[in-house]
């Protein structure tokens, strides 16, 4: 029987195990962590993820600073706006949500940001810290996914991944993020000639080419973990979201899938809120570490 | 019958292409591009690399200075040095050779170096514009590997590619540039489960361990293209080096190897060259595009 991985309990623990970091930042400069959500563009999945991420900063004692939406800007008035909030004393983090308005140069915009503010890992500089093995703050996406798989796995050297999709925000990070676990790394994509041939070959799949429903029974071998990253609308047209796994062709084969959108989504609100909580640290000039899964039941109770 | 790839032909006709531009360079400042070799301890090999960067460089219309070799620093006087020789007025670019004395920190002595002048591309802000699919200077052995590759193949796109070792200098930037020529990439590395198996699905095999002839006739499927990253000390104490596939026992199966080390050796050593001309362009104001290789016919000769 296919297990079902939700992560929200595990959010909760993790949350609460970073509130007294965020809490000593605020005691030496006197506020909270602030942590700015800029949107540029009407998206019902980035207006969503805007609102889960404020929901979810109270809980760990973060403050949001929201930037009004204006959607008649071009790329030069939205980088200058960048710049504007990254500039901004007193907020220590912020997170440039997408899509952009059509048109505007996406690297071009993230570069408005101090590298030292970007806490969603966007920048070359921040990026490159990842590739090079010494992170400073971790990309969400990727470290919410690689974490779950070694919840349910407990340690993923020598395992066979498979990472679907080789975006630079995701899949890229994801597929380094393994290494520096030990694990073996297979990045397939849409110019992959038999992908469902080499994800069978796969103890773990990793989702993340956002197209709704992609992988499909014949992809998945028996007792294989699925971590769908997938955030797509619904190709029927019905509310909410549904990820890149077809979790009911799946289900006979596969020993567990992770959630959409409460799979890798929440945890991947908890690693942006830690690494603002790190950035708020370090400018305050506070130790900071990230808070130790294995010592929470919610993350030993991923375990296969 | 193995066809064995020897580059310096190419990198000849490379250099060819290289040097105009690093004329213009020098019109604008009075003087050719400067690269500085740093090299603070004594090895054979980075001693092998020094001497073909010089000798190259001269074939480019490019200056090297050759930093005194003092390995009685220790890490604060080194970084110091590489400091002093990042801020020297007319030096466009440099590299830190590989191996430092015990004790230092690698990552911190990189650090030292200002990012524009770093064209050996190890600074995490170079590697992460590759990572972005935006770089700035072209990661060297990287590149160099999979030119080759493309040369032989013409075209890596759905082409399933095996890279042997993970390293942040080498596997890691390879398996990247892979990926955005739409090359399907597997990493495989020491804590692999049953590496030759993984190895023999690859069409091209990417050998970047650092452990003579690790690669053996088990690990290669008929027609593979192999191409050898390894520079090793031959392990049966002879002069010389070897790579880390063994040839003699591949020759019944692969379509081509590379020659080590004059296979992905030269081209390396070209592409250090031209970042050199790139750095020195930049500074200087003056345009530069890489050589187009798809122009020369010792690049059209390579193809298999």
């Amino acid at each position: 029987m296919m297990r079902i991985i939700d992560s929200r309990p595990l959010l909760d623990a993790f949350l609460g195990a970073l509130r007294p970091a965020a809490g000593r930042a605020a005691q030496v400069t006197g506020a909270p962590p602030v942590l700015a959500i800029v949107r540029a563009a009407e998206n019902a999945g980035s207006a969503a993820y805007a609102a889960r991420i404020r929901a979810t900063a109270a809980q760990a004692g973060i403050t949001c600073h929201e930037v009004p939406l204006d959607t008649r800007m071009d790329g030069t008035a939205l980088c200058a706006q960048v710049a504007a909030v990254s500039a901004t004393p007193g907020v220590n983090g912020m997170i440039v949500l997408l899509p952009l308005p059509a048109g505007t140069s996406v690297p071009q915009v993230m570069a408005q940001m101090d590298p030292d503010k970007d806490v969603d890992c966007q920048q070359p500089l921040n990026l490159g810290r990842v590739m090079a093995g010494t992170p400073l703050y971790l990309p969400c996406t990727a470290t919410a996914a690689v974490m779950l798989a070694q919840g349910m796995l407990g340690d993923l050297a020598g395992v066979n991944c498979a990472v679907i999709g080789a975006s630079a925000s995701v899949g890229r990070p994801l597929a380094l993020q393994l290494l520096d676990r030990g694990a073996t790394v297979e990045i397939v994509h849409i110019r992959t000639r038999d992908i469902a041939d080499h994800a069978r070959r796969a103890q773990v799949i990793f989702a993340a080419a956002g197209h709704a429903g992609l992988v499909d029974g014949a992809w998945v071998s028996p007792g294989a973990v699925l971590v769908d990253i997938g955030i797509n609308a619904d190709p029927t047209g019905r509310p909410g979201v549904v990820g890149d796994i077809n979790a009911a062709a799946v289900a006979q084969q596969a020993a567990a899938i992770t959630a959409v959108p409460d799979g890798v989504g929440p945890m991947t609100t908890g690693i942006l809120l830690a690494n603002t909580v790190h950035a708020a640290s370090r400018q305050a000039g506070v130790d900071f570490t990230y808070p130790d899964l294995t010592t929470l039941a919610a993350y030993q109770a991923l375990r296969l």
